[in-house]
């Protein structure tokens, strides 16, 4: 930036990206509740007045974390939808590529599932609602594939789906990015396994 | 107790179960950090000092809400080793038993898994052990099932444990009681398709 104009000193670049970052590892570091817009501020490198520039309060940035969290989720829907033909490969290609996010982005994932009750309003209906859409996608895959016959008809779409999302929400309470397994090989066997899972027959019922 | 003597003045009742169920209600109602043992004591009837005859410190209060949750958690697992031959069926035993526990008991379980972080030192270190038990007898009976041929060879005893583990833990998140559901079919349900996560095909993998 030799060409830089002298004496210029307002920074025009969009810090907005390293201020959800920063955001992101203090709320996971102190929890919501205890940290604030100051923290942020200190590991970004500016004043706290400089944020107000891009967000109003530390309520905003928390539901930016939890919006762009959800954009992601529903840009994996589409995919998976347009990546194969039935259902329960859809299924599949959904729960693989959401573990896979999840695994690589824990701390963003643990403030989701664990700060976003401190919303409030419109911005905790709209959390909300984004995790009703959630269940509602696999629920309906799970509907699908149960009326093509793909999986027994005795599993309750909606019971399978609130148990299908446990496992994969609580990934991000033991997962450790520097032991045995890679984000793609949790990935694998969380989805095999809940394939599996859908599928006739259930074990010992039939052979116990 | 017409035939009381009068002028007794000091209550001779153990209080500590009731002590115990109003910690429980006061620490899911405000969560640990915001409770107050004054709370306690209100839902109680006593003064606070009364508390003193039984307890310590508030932090004692959750430990014992942890060891007690634990302890059934161990008398489960004897049980389940007790009711049947085979490792299968040892581990639905536990896991069906240990969902309507976690069913019938949703406030505890949500403290032991939320709050329970808030210990310290000797009692945070058994509050960990214990988890690490509970998780070793599932990986445990994966492991003796896998040898017998039981379930599929490609699942790694240690990450199915923590899916099955995950899918369990989270069930006190989302279940109703005034739902369509009793803990009992809830339980079922979640029971034939974890066993069927181990055991059968995958699916896509041999049908798509």
């Amino acid at each position: 930036m030799a060409t830089r104009p002298k004496g210029r000193t307002i920074d025009r670049r969009n810090r907005e990206p390293e201020i959800l970052a920063a955001a992101i590892e203090v709320f996971h570091k102190k929890g919501y509740a205890a940290a604030s817009l100051r923290d942020v501020a200190d590991i970004v490198g500016v004043l706290k007045g400089s944020l107000y520039h891009y967000i109003s309060s530390k309520e905003e940035l928390l539901a930016r974390i939890c919006v762009e969290s959800h954009k992601q989720s529903s840009m994996i829907m589409q995919e998976s939808l347009d990546s194969a033909d039935t259902p329960l490969d859809q299924l599949r290609t959904f729960l693989h590529k959401t573990a896979i996010w999840y695994l690589t982005n824990i701390e963003r994932v643990h403030i989701y599932f664990n700060e976003g009750k401190w919303l409030t309003g419109d911005r905790l209906e709209e959390v909300r609602t984004q995790g009703r859409e959630f269940h509602a996608f696999i629920r309906s895959l799970i509907d699908r594939a149960r009326s093509e016959d793909r999986i027994r008809t005795d599993v309750d779409p909606r019971v399978a789906a609130q148990l299908i999302i446990g496992a994969l929400n609580n990934i991000s309470t033991w997962y450790r990015p520097d032991g045995l397994y890679s984000p793609e090989e949790i990935a694998g066997i969380y989805t095999d396994m809940t394939l599996a899972s859908l599928a006739n027959p259930v074990p010992g019922l039939v052979s116990a």
